[in-house]
C-alpha cells in the first residue's frame, strides 16, 4: 500500500526518490498523485512528504493531487533555459541542482517514471557524473518499491477496482445480450435487417456501451473468432463476419475514461451452438478456473497456482509451459497478473515467478486459465479479476454468466 | 523521412539500434512497424532492414509490419528464463547475447524506445558492463535519429494526417452546429428541455462524435471556460455549466482509435456574444495566426516564427516568453510543435528552439498563437495543424470556421 513507501526505501536504503517529468503517461505517478493528470516531476525524501514540481501550465491539474505544488519557476528553469539554451545536459545539472539544494538531497536517490530509453540513458548518466561525490544513483530490486506498495490495495483502490468491475461486467452482459438478439442464416450470424454482423459491429457496440458506463479501452479489447481465437492475442478483424458454433474470445479490459484502475475479464462464447471438442474443452477450463480460485490462499507462492494448472491441464494430455516452455498449442501462457493502475501489473502468477512471490490479503489479480488450438480453429480463456479479501481467498470482482454458448433467438 | 534512417545512423556513427520489447506504447516502433501492434523488441543494424521479435503470442500481429519477425524461442528466451528463473541480469545477457550473435552486432549500439526509467538505467548498466570490449551504448544527440527521420512526413504519412485532419475538423464543426441548438436563459445556456448545458455533456459528445469517425481522444481534449480558459492546460470540469458570453477554449488532438497519426486544433468560442475586450484580444490572436503562416517559409529557423508572434504581442502591450520568461499572461507558450505519431514531436517552435532547427518540406506543424488572462476570466487559442508544402508554405490541414461567437438559435 501506499503507506510502505517510507518503509521500503528505508528496508532499500533510498534516501530519496525523483519520478522525471515526462508527458509519458506513468502509473507510479497517477499512484504518488492521486490520480491528478500532471507531467509533474515528482521529489519524495525519506519520511516526508511527495511534493510536485510542474508548469505553471499545470498548477491547478497538479493542485488536486493534494500534494504541495511548485512551479519550474521556484527552481529557474525558465532562466536556466535562456541561458543554456539547446545544451540540455547543463539545463539538467542546473534545474537538479536547485531541487536537490532546496529540499537537501543528498546519498542513494532513485529515479522512476517512464521515458525514452535513450533520454534516460543520457540523462541518469549525466547526473551520475554530474553529481559525483553528492548523489548515487540506485538500482532497486527486480520488483521496484512501486511494484511491491502497488500489489496490496488499500480500501480506497478496492471501490475504485469494484467500481471499475460493476461497469465491465455491465458490458459484458450487455454484449451477451444483444449478440443474442440476433439470428443465425445458414452458419452466418445476420441482425433483423438480415446483415451479417461483423467483429467490428460488435467492437463498436462496445465501445459505445463503455463510453455510456464511463470507461475507455485504452489497450485494445480482444474480440477473436475460430482460429485467431486460438492465438492468444490476437484482437480479431474488424471484417471478419461472426459464424455460428465457432469459439469467441472476448476479452475486455478497460479503465474510466482518463485513468484509474482496470478491470481484466475473458469470456469464451459460442453464438448459436458448439461442438463437442469445443464443449468438452471448455468445461476443462472451467475446472481449471475454479480449481485455481478455490486453491488459491494467502502465503502460497504464487507459480504454484500455475503448476496446479499446468497439472490439470497435463493430466488430459495438453501441452504446458511447465513441461513445454514455449509452447503455442495447449496451454501457453501464465494463470494470471495484478491489475490496478496498470493491466499488467504485480504479483505475477506464471512459471518463472520467483517462489518469494506470495499471494497476500489486498492482491487483485487476474485467473485466466485458457487452452489454444489455432490449427483445429478454436481457442478459449475465461477471466475474472478477483481480490483476496481479509479471510485470505479469492473473491471475483467480475459478474457475467460463465455459460458457453449463446443462443441466437431473433 | 524513414528511408532518411541509415543516413542517419551512419552520420552519427551508429552501427545498429535496438528498440526494447516494452508494454508501452512507443512511437518509434509504430513508425518501423507500420503500425502493427506488438510489443516487439526491433533490432536494426546499418544497411540492413529491421527484424522484429516478439513472443509466440504476437506473431501474427508483428507479421502485419511486412518486417522478418523472430521468436523468443528463436533466441533461446525460455530455456533461458528457466535456466536463469528470477535473474534478470542473468536473463537479459543471455538474451541479448544471443541476438547479438545471430546478427553479427558489435560496436556502436544505440537503445531507443519508451520504458521504465529504473529498468532502463538498470538494464543498459548491466549490458554495458556484460558486453564491455564488445559493444558500446550510444549516447545519441538531442534531436534523435527517429525524431530527424519523423519530423518530415511521406506521401503515405501525409494522406493519414490528412484523413485524421478531415475527421477531427467535421467533429469542430459538428460540435460547434450542435452548441448552436442551444439556447440562452438568462446567462445559462440551455437545451430544448431547459435543462443547463455543461461542459460534461459537451464532452461526451464530442467523444461520441469522434468514435463514429473512428478516432479516439487519448490525450484529454481541453473544453475550458472563464478562467480555467485562460490556464492553458486546464482541461475544463465536468460539472461546470456554460454560460453565455465566456470564453470558451476547445484543444481537440486525437488519433485513430488504436494508433495512428494525430491531429491538433484548438478554436476559442463565445456562446451568443462576446465582450468587446474579449473580441479585441480574439482579433489580434486572429492578426498573429494569419501572419505567422504566412510568414512560415522553409529554411527559416522555427524560432524566428514564435518570435514574429511575441513581437505582435508585445507591441500590444501583452507579456511574452521572450521579454518575461515563464510568464503565466499574456502569451504563456511556444507557437507550436511538429504532429505525428505523437501529439508532441520535432520541430519545436519555441523561444528555446535551437537556431539550427528550420522549417523543411514535409513537416507537419501545430500553429497556435494565444492570449491567457486567467484573473480577468478568460483565455484565447486558435490552433490549426498545418503541412509544409513543396512550394515551401503552410498549408492548414484544419478546416473548421474562425468566429469567435457561435449564435444560440435553439
Amino acid at each position: 500500500m501506499k503507506s510502505d513507501l517510507d518503509h521500503l526505501m528505508q528496508e532499500r536504503g533510498i534516501d530519496a526518490f525523483v519520478i522525471i517529468g515526462t508527458e509519458n503517461d506513468d502509473t507510479d505517478r497517477s499512484y504518488i498523485t492521486n490520480g491528478a493528470h500532471a507531467s509533474a516531476t515528482v521529489v519524495k525524501k525519506y519520511g516526508h512528504a511527495p511534493v510536485l514540481i510542474v508548469s505553471g501550465m499545470e498548477v491547478d491539474e497538479a493542485a488536486k493531487s493534494g500534494l504541495q505544488v511548485y512551479t519550474f519557476h521556484n527552481f529557474k528553469l525558465p532562466q536556466i533555459m535562456k541561458e543554456h539554451a539547446g545544451n540540455r545536459r547543463a539545463i539538467t545539472r542546473e534545474f537538479y541542482g536547485n531541487i536537490f539544494d532546496e529540499f537537501e538531497i543528498n546519498g542513494r536517490l532513485a529515479f522512476y517514471g517512464t521515458g525514452s530509453v535513450m533520454q534516460t540513458w543520457k540523462r541518469l548518466n549525466h547526473i551520475q557524473q554530474d553529481f559525483a561525490g553528492r548523489i548515487e544513483i540506485v538500482e532497486d530490486e527486480e520488483t521496484d518499491i512501486f511494484q511491491v506498495a502497488r500489489r496490496t490495495k488499500d480500501a480506497d483502490e478496492i471501490t475504485q477496482l469494484r467500481e471499475s468491475g460493476a461497469k465491465t461486467s455491465q458490458v459484458l452482459r450487455a454484449t451477451r445480450d444483444w449478440l443474442s438478439t440476433h439470428r443465425a442464416a445458414g452458419d452466418a450470424v445476420v441482425n433483423s435487417d438480415g446483415q451479417p454482423l461483423t467483429i467490428g459491429d460488435v467492437k463498436l457496440f462496445v465501445r459505445m456501451r463503455l463510453m455510456e458506463a464511463g470507461m475507455e479501452d485504452t489497450e485494445g479489447m480482444i474480440f477473436a473468432q475460430g482460429r485467431d481465437a486460438g492465438v492468444p492475442h490476437s484482437r480479431g478483424e474488424a471484417n471478419t463476419p461472426l459464424k455460428v458454433g465457432q469459439t469467441i474470445v472476448f476479452d475486455l479490459f478497460p479503465r474510466p475514461i482518463g485513468g484509474g484502475y482496470y478491470h481484466d475479464s475473458t469470456r469464451t462464447w459460442c453464438l448459436g451452438e458448439a461442438s463437442p471438442e469445443v464443449e468438452e474443452a471448455y468445461r476443462l477450463v472451467m475446472h481449471a478456473f475454479t480449481q485455481s480460485m478455490e486453491a488459491l490462499t494467502v502465503g502460497q507462492p504464487t507459480r504454484e497456482l500455475q503448476e496446479l494448472v499446468c497439472d490439470i491441464f497435463e493430466s488430459h494430455g495438453h501441452p504446458t509451459p511447465k513441461s513445454t516452455p514455449g509452447t503455442s498449442v495447449g496451454y501457453v501462457h501464465s494463470l494470471g497478473h495484478g491489475v490496478g493502475l496498470d493491466i499488467h501489473e504485480a504479483p505475477g502468477i506464471g512459471n518463472f515467478t520467483p517462489s518469494q512471490v506470495v499471494f497476500e490479503t489486498g492482491n487483485v489479480v487476474s485467473i485466466e486459465p485458457g487452452l489454444y488450438y489455432p490449427e483445429k480453429g478454436w481457442g478459449i480463456r475465461v477471466e475474472d479479476t478477483v481480490f483476496i479479501d481479509e479471510s485470505g481467498h479469492a473473491q471475483s470482482m467480475t459478474d457475467c454468466p460463465y455459460d458457453l454458448v449463446i443462443p441466437l433467438t431473433g
